[in-house]
C-alpha cells in the first residue's frame, strides 16, 4: 500500500474491442503530437480473433523492426485466421514497436527506443515507453501465453531456434520448454538471461505467463524458409495451447546451451570482417572463428579471433564491416 | 583529331611506383577540398606485385561499397601475395569507390556516384567520376585481364556466379567465357547487357580486355563460404592468365542465362516482402514468387508476384520491406 | 516538509529587473552548453512595462513555435505599449519557447520538447522543461491575468477563437469566460480539457490565475485579419483588466462547444487530403468531412471520413498530404 | 543539322500502352540505383483515358511537390473518368516530380531538382532531368492540349487563377487565353514570362501546344473551395477541346496582369512576417503592404514595405517568419 | 537505511585487471544496443600502471571530446610509461567521453550528453549516464589524485592554466593548489565554482580527493606548445604525488582569480566577431572587448561590447561568427 | 567567333547602382527557389564607394566562408570608408560565398561549391557558380586591383602573409609583388600556382588585373592581431593604388616560397595530432614534424611525419583529429 504509485492511465486507446467474439481489425492509437503533426498519432495494427471458450495468445512480431519472420507470419495469420476455429482468444500485434518496423530499424526512430529494453514502460514516457506500458499493463494480464517472434536484425545472424528461459518457478520453466518443444524450429535454446532488466520477456514471465520467444535467422530479411517455420511455430503454439484443434505438427529440433560469457566474442578493432566458419558449423575451442582486416591500407596481417569453447557457431555479425565493440560471434553448446 | 578534347591530366597520383619490381603497398591520392579538411585528400589502398615477365591483372572490389567477397579476398591476396610467385603484374584495389566501401553504401557518401555508372568519367567533375577517369585513362590502359568483384550489396542476394558479356568481337567474348570457367564459381553466366552505359565493364571491354565480372552473394554481408569462392576465383584467373603458376584448380558449374527483361519482377506496391521461392531454387513460369503485405493495417490479403518464365531464381530483394518500383526476383534460365 | 523536495534556483535569469517603473526591454538567458557554443545561452526576449498600482497581466506567444498572431501581436505592443498608459504591470514574451519558434516549429529542435506539455518542468531538465520551470515558478506567481496566444501551426488550421477552460471553481472559470468575452475574437469556446497534464494552461489555473487561450488560425502563417483579432484581443484584455484604461471593444462572438472525442475525426490512412467542408461551414451527422486518396497508384477510390456529430467544421488537418493518425477534422457544436 | 546531338532514349518506360483504348492504369517507370535499392525505381502513377477520336490532353499536377489542388483534382479524375464519355485522349499524370510530391516538397528529395526549370531535361541526368526528358521526347509532342496545375506550395499564397502567356504567335496566345478563360477561375491572368528558361511551359509552347497553367492558392495546403475551381477547370478545359461532351461551365473572372517586376516586393531582411493587406484586397502605390520584426530582441520597430504600383494582392509570402531575399509581396493589376 | 536506493551493477565491465602489476592496455567496454549494432559496445580505451606501493593517480582526458592536450599528454604516457618507474598506480583514460572524442565534438553524438555536468550518472541512464557512474562508483573511489584535462574546444579559447576549486575543507583546498602549483602551467587558478552541479571536480571532490583541472588553450586544436604543458604537467603531478621519483620540474606561474559573474560577457546579439584584445593581454574597465558586426547587410556600425572589470584577457570566444548567448570574453583578475 | 558560346545574362541583379557616386550600401540578389522558399534569394551584401577619377579597387572576403580576416576588415571598411576620402571607386563585397559564410564553412551549404574552385562559373549553373559567373563577366572586369582575403579556414593554420603568383607577364607578376609589398603582412610569399584552374586569382590574373590574395592566421577563427594585419592592409593597398591618399605604412616582412610538393606533407593514417613544431618555428629536413596517434586502443606508438626540406612551418592541419590524406604541415622555404 505504502510506496505504491498510482499510475495514470495509458494513453493509447484500441479502436477496437478487445473482448469482442469474431475477427476484428485495428489499431493502437497512440497520440503523438510532433512538429509534422500536432494532433498526430502512431496507429499500431491490431487483430483479435475471439470465440468460444479457451485461453488467450498474445502474438508478437516487430518488438525490434527489423525482424521479418514474426511480422510475415503474422500479418498472414491475421488475414487468414477464422473465428470458428479459435477456443478462446488470439490476439496478433504484427508490429510491435510500429515505428521501428516502418523504419526498418531495431529501435524507434522517434526516441531510439529498444522496446525490449523499455519494460515495465511508462504512461507518461516517450513513445516507446508508452507501448511497453500498454503491454504491461493492458494487454499481457489477458494473456495465458506469449509467442514474441525475433531474428538477428540487420546486425546478426542466428541459427533458427526458438527459446524459452531458465527460471526460478520450474512449473513455469517446464511449462515454456514444453511450448518451444511445440514450435517446432530446428533449434530449441534454453536460455539464462544475465541482464534480464527491462525485457517483454522477463515483464509477461514475471506475471507468470507462458512465453516463447525466437530468433529464426537475421540481416534484415528473411526467406521462404525460415517464414515458414514462424508459420508453422505459431500454428503448433496454437494447437499446443488448444486454442486451435488438431495435434502439434512435430519437427526434430537439437537443444543448445549459452552457459555464459564465454559464449560470446566482441571484436576490439575497427574492420572488414572476414568469417572462417558459418551459421550451424562446429567449432572447437581455439578455431579461428573470424579475421578482420584494417581498410586504411593493404599489405597488414588480420587480427584472429578465436573460439573460447566448443559447440556451434549459434550467431554471428552480420554486416561486412565491422567496429570496436561488436559482437562478432556466438558459440552455441550442444 | 576533330572533335577530340584533350583532357586535362587526373588530380590523382598513385604513392607507389605501378611499376617498380617487388611488392608496394601504397594509394591512389585524391584531392578533395571540403568543409572538414581544406587541403584534404580522398587514400584508396592500392597493392602492386609485380616480377619478371608476364601480362598484367587488374583485380579490384569495392566498386560498389557494400558488396564484400571482393574486398575480403583482395585484402587477404594484397597481404600475402609473394612476388617471386608472379610472373608478370598484379595490380589490386580492394576497394574502388573506398568513400562508398568505408559507408558500407553502394554510392559514395560524398557524391551518391554510383561509380559502376559512371565510366568514362571525368577528370574535373565529382569524386566518383575522378575515381573512374583514373580506370579509364590509367590503369584499364595496363592490364591485359581485368576482374572486377560484385555482389548484391545490402538490397539484393545472387546465387554465387562469375560472369562475362555477349559481345561483337567473338574472340574477346570467348576469352571472357574461358577466364569465367576458369574462376570456377558455382554458377557461370553469359551476360547480355541491356544496358550499358556508364559500366566498368563497358570501358574494359572496348578497350578489348578479357573482363570477368561476379555477383556472389549480398545482403551487405560475406559468408566464410563466399568469401572462399572469390579467393579460389583469383588465383584461379590469374593461373588461368599464366601469372600465377600451376593449372587452375577446377570446380563444377551451372550455366545460367538472363534472356530478357522477363527475367525481372519489380513491385508496384510497398510493403512487408514474403519470399515464397528461396534462391536457387526452381521456378516454373506462373508460380507465386513472394508476396506484398500492405503494412498500414492487418485483415488485407498480399498482393502476389507471379514468375513470367521458368528456371531457377537467380536474384531476389534482400531487405524486409520493399518499395514500389524495387526489383523483387530475377530469373535465370538454364 | 513530508515529501516536499525542495527544487534548486532556475538557471535562468532575467537581464532586466522584472519590478523595475517603465520601460524595459531584455532577456530571459538560459545557459545552455552544447557543441557549438560551450558556454552559450538561449536568450527569450522579453518587455516588461510597469507603472502606478494594477494588476499583472502575463501576456505570451510562441508556447509552440510555429504559430504567429501571438507573436505578431506582442512584437508589435512590446515596441509600442507606454509606461504612462499602464495601471500595474505587463509582462511581455512574444516567443516562449525560442528555440522553437527561431526554428518556425510546434517543438524545441533542442530536445523536441513541446512546452505546453512539459509543465510544471525541471530547472535540471531539458531547455524546454526549463523554460516551463521559470514560467512555473518565477513568472506566473506574479500574474493576476495569463493571455496564451495559440493557433494550428503548421499542421492545423482553426477558426478564430478565444477560450477558456470548464474548471471546478465557477467563480474562477467565470472570470475566464468573460475574460474570453473581453477578448472579443469571432468565435468563443468553452473547454474542456480531457487530459490536461503538463499544460501551461493547467499550471495557471492551478494557482488560480485567470487564463485565457486562443486559437486563431494556423498553417503557419498568420494573416492581416488574424492579426489583427488578436492585437485588439490583447488591448482589449487589459482594458477588461483595468491595466489599460478606456471600456473593451466589443464584438460580436459564436459560443462554441466540444463535447467529447466524437468532435475529432482521427485517419487510418495516409494519403493525399481532399476536404469536402471548409473550416466555419456547417457539418450535419454523416456528412463527408473529407476524402483520402492513396497516392501510390491512380483508379483507387479514396476513402471517405463522416461526421460523427453536427455542428460546425472548427478546425482541420492542414497540409496537403495526411499521415494515418492524423486528426482530419473538428467539430465544434453551438 | 550539323550540331544535333543524338540523345539516347529516355531509361523511363511506361507500364501501359498509351495509344490502347479504354481506361489504363499504371506507372512510369524510371529506374533508379540508390544505396537503399540497388535495382531500384521511381514510379509515377499514370493514366491514359481513350476512345473515339480527338485531340489529346496532357493534365499534369505535382510539378511541383508541394501543390494539392491539381493532385486532388487528378486523382479524382483518373479513377472517376469513364472511357465512353471521351472523344481522344485523356493523359493524366497527378504528380509529375513524383518524388517531391511523396515528400510533400518543391523540389525532388533525390536530387533538389526544381522540375519546373529543368527542361528540356537529359536521358542520361539527374532523377528529375529523365523526367523531364520524357515530358520533352514522349508525352509532350502526343499531346494537343496541356493543363498543368500549380499553386504557391509551403511558401507562397495566391488568388486563385488559371493563365496563359503572353506569346510571338499571336494566334496561338489566343488559343491560351480561350482555354484560360474556358478554364473557368475566379482570376485569369496575362503572364509575360521574363525568365523561361527551363519550364514546362516554354517546352510545350515552344513545340506551338495550347498551354493553360494555375495558381490555386497555396500554403502546402488546399481547401473544398479551391479544388472544387481546380476540378470544374478540368472538365471545362476537356468540354472546351472537344474531348468531353457538353459545353463549358461558364464563370465570372476577373482578368489581370503582372506588367514587370515592380509587382514583386522581396524582403531585404529576416524576421518576423506581418501582413497589412490579405489577398484579394485593393492596393495602392505607397501603402504598406507588410512589415518584418527582428526576432532577436523587443523594442524595436518593424521595417515596412510599401507597394510600388496599384493594383490587387495577388500573392504573398506564406510562412510566419520571413528571411532575407523571399519575395513577401505581389501585385496584380486590373 | 531508510531513502537509500541500492544501485544496479554498472554494465561497463574493465576488459583489463585493475589490480595487477606491470603495464596492462585495454578498454572500459560498455554493451551498446543499437540500429547499427545489436550487439555492440562503447570501447573506451584504458591503461593501467601498476607497481611497488604508493598512492593511485586517476588521469583522465576527453572529458569533453574537442578539447585535445589531455588525450596527446594521455596517449604519449600510455605508450611510454614504463612500471618499473611507478611506485603505487597510475589509471590513465585518454578519452573519457570517447564518443564524444571520436566525434571531435564536446558532447556525445549519441544522447547529446556532456560528460562534465552527468555526475553521478546512472548506471540504467544513457551512455553518457553510464560512464560517469562508473567513474562515481569504481574509479574515482580508486583514486587518491584525480588530474582532469580541459581546454576551450572548438569555441572557446584559453590562457593556459591549471586550476583547482576553492572548498569548504581548507585541508583539502590548500592540497589541491598545491597540486596545481606543481603542474606548473603558465598561468594557475584559484576558482570559485558558481554552479558545480553534476561536475566532474564535484564527484571527486565530495569525495575528498585532491583534484586539479586545466584550461590549456582551445579552438579544437592543440600545438607542440601547449600539449608540451600538458605532457609536464602530468609528469609533475605524478612526482609530486611520489608515484614518479625525482622532484617537480618548478615553472614560473601567474595566479589569477575569477571572482564573480563581472568576469563573464556574453552577446546580446548574433554576427562576426571582431576581437579589440587577444589572450593574455591586459585590460582595464571600460575597455572595449570586441565588435560584433551584423551580417545581413554592410554599412551598419558594429555594436560594442566593454569590460566590466579590470585583468587579463583569460578566455574567449574562438570562432568568428557569434550568436546571442554566446560567452565571448573572461577577464581573470590577478 | 566560331565556337564562342553566347553566355544568358546573369540572373543576379546588384540592388545598388554600381557607378553611382557616393556610398552606397545593397546587395547582390541572385534569385533562388527551393523548398523553403519558392521565390526566395541569396542577398549578398555589397559596399560602393565611388568619387572622382582613379582606379577601381575590387576587395573580397568570404571567398572561402569560414575565413574571418577579409569579411572582419571589410565589413569595417564599409561602415567608416567615406566617399570623400576616395579617388576612383572601391567595391567592397565582405563575403562572396554569402551561403557558405553564413553557414561558417568553407563550401555552400546549398551546392557545396568551392567559390575558388568555380571560375568561370555559369550564370545557369549551381549557386555558387552563378557567384563567380557574376564575377566573372561584371565585377572583375571592373577593377583594376583586386584584393582577396584568405585564410586558413576551420581546418587549416597560417604565418600571416599575403601573396602573389608568378606569372608569364612578368611586369604584371611585378605589379603583383609591389602591391604584395604594400599590403604589409609579417610575410610576404612568391606563389607558384601548381593548379591553378577554377581559381578567382586565375580569373583575375587572365584579365591582367593586379591581384593580391592572403593568408591571415586560420582555424576559424580572428584575432585582434589578425584583423589589424587584414585592415592594414586594405588601407595600404587603397594608398598604393592611389585611391586613397597618403603613403603606404610600411612594415618589414619575410618573404616566402613555396617551391613544390615536397613543402607539402601528407597524412597516410587517422587519429590524434600531436604537432612537434609550431607555426613560423624553424625546420631542418628530417624534423619531426607531427605525430599520428591511434585513438582506438592505447599502448600504441604513434607514427611520427617528418620534414622532406628545411624552412619554416607556414601552415598546419588545424583540427586535434587528423584523418588519412589530410595535410598535415607546409613548409615555406626563405
Amino acid at each position: 500500500m505504502s510506496g505504491i504509485v498510482e499510475l495514470p492511465p495509458s494513453p493509447i486507446s484500441a479502436t477496437i474491442d478487445l473482448q469482442a467474439r469474431g475477427v476484428h481489425h485495428g489499431f493502437l492509437r497512440l497520440p503523438y503530437s510532433r512538429d509534422d503533426s500536432a494532433w498526430g498519432s502512431v496507429m499500431i495494427p491490431l487483430t483479435v480473433v475471439c470465440n468460444g471458450n479457451g485461453p488467450t495468445a498474445l502474438l508478437t512480431g516487430g518488438n525490434h523492426g527489423d525482424e521479418y519472420e514474426g511480422p510475415a507470419a503474422l500479418f498472414d495469420l491475421a488475414q487468414g485466421l477464422r473465428a470458428e476455429d479459435v477456443s478462446g482468444r488470439v490476439i496478433i500485434v504484427p508490429a510491435m514497436n510500429y515505428p521501428a518496423f516502418l523504419a526498418g530499424a531495431r529501435t524507434s526512430p522517434i526516441d531510439k527506443g529498444n522496446l525490449n529494453r523499455s519494460f515495465p514502460g511508462r504512461p507518461d514516457g516517450t513513445v516507446t515507453q508508452k507501448i511497453a506500458d500498454y503491454f504491461q499493463r493492458y494487454l499481457l494480464p489477458m494473456a495465458d501465453i506469449v509467442l514474441d517472434y525475433h531474428s538477428g536484425g540487420r546486425t546478426l545472424d542466428f541459427v533458427p531456434f526458438a527459446a524459452a528461459h531458465i527460471l526460478p518457478d520450474k512449473t513455469q520453466e517446464e511449462a515454456g520448454f514444453a511450448a518451444v518443444a511445440a514450435f517446432g524450429a530446428p533449434y530449441s535454446m534454453r536460455m539464462l538471461e544475465i541482464d534480464a532488466v527491462g525485457m517483454y520477456d522477463t515483464a509477461a514471465e514475471t506475471m507468470g505467463k507462458v512465453f516463447v520467444t525466437t530468433e529464426l535467422g537475421g540481416g534484415g530479411t528473411a526467406t521462404a524458409k525460415s517464414i515458414g517455420i514462424a508459420r508453422r511455430g505459431a500454428l503448433n503454439v496454437l494447437r499446443h495451447a488448444g486454442i486451435l484443434q488438431g495435434s502439434v505438427e512435430t519437427q526434430p529440433t537439437q537443444w543448445l546451451d549459452m552457459p555464459g560469457t564465454e559464449c560470446f566474442t566482441f571484436s576490439e578493432s575497427e574492420g572488414l570482417l572476414e568469417p572462417l566458419i558459418d551459421l550451424g558449423e562446429q567449432v572447437r575451442k581455439g578455431d579461428v572463428l573470424a579475421r578482420v582486416y584494417q581498410t586504411g591500407r593493404t599489405g597488414v596481417a588480420p587480427i584472429e579471433f578465436r573460439a573460447a569453447l566448443s559447440g556451434i557457431l549459434a550467431a554471428r555479425h552480420f554486416p561486412g564491416l565491422v567496429k570496436s565493440g561488436d559482437c562478432v560471434a556466438v558459440i552455441g553448446t550442444l
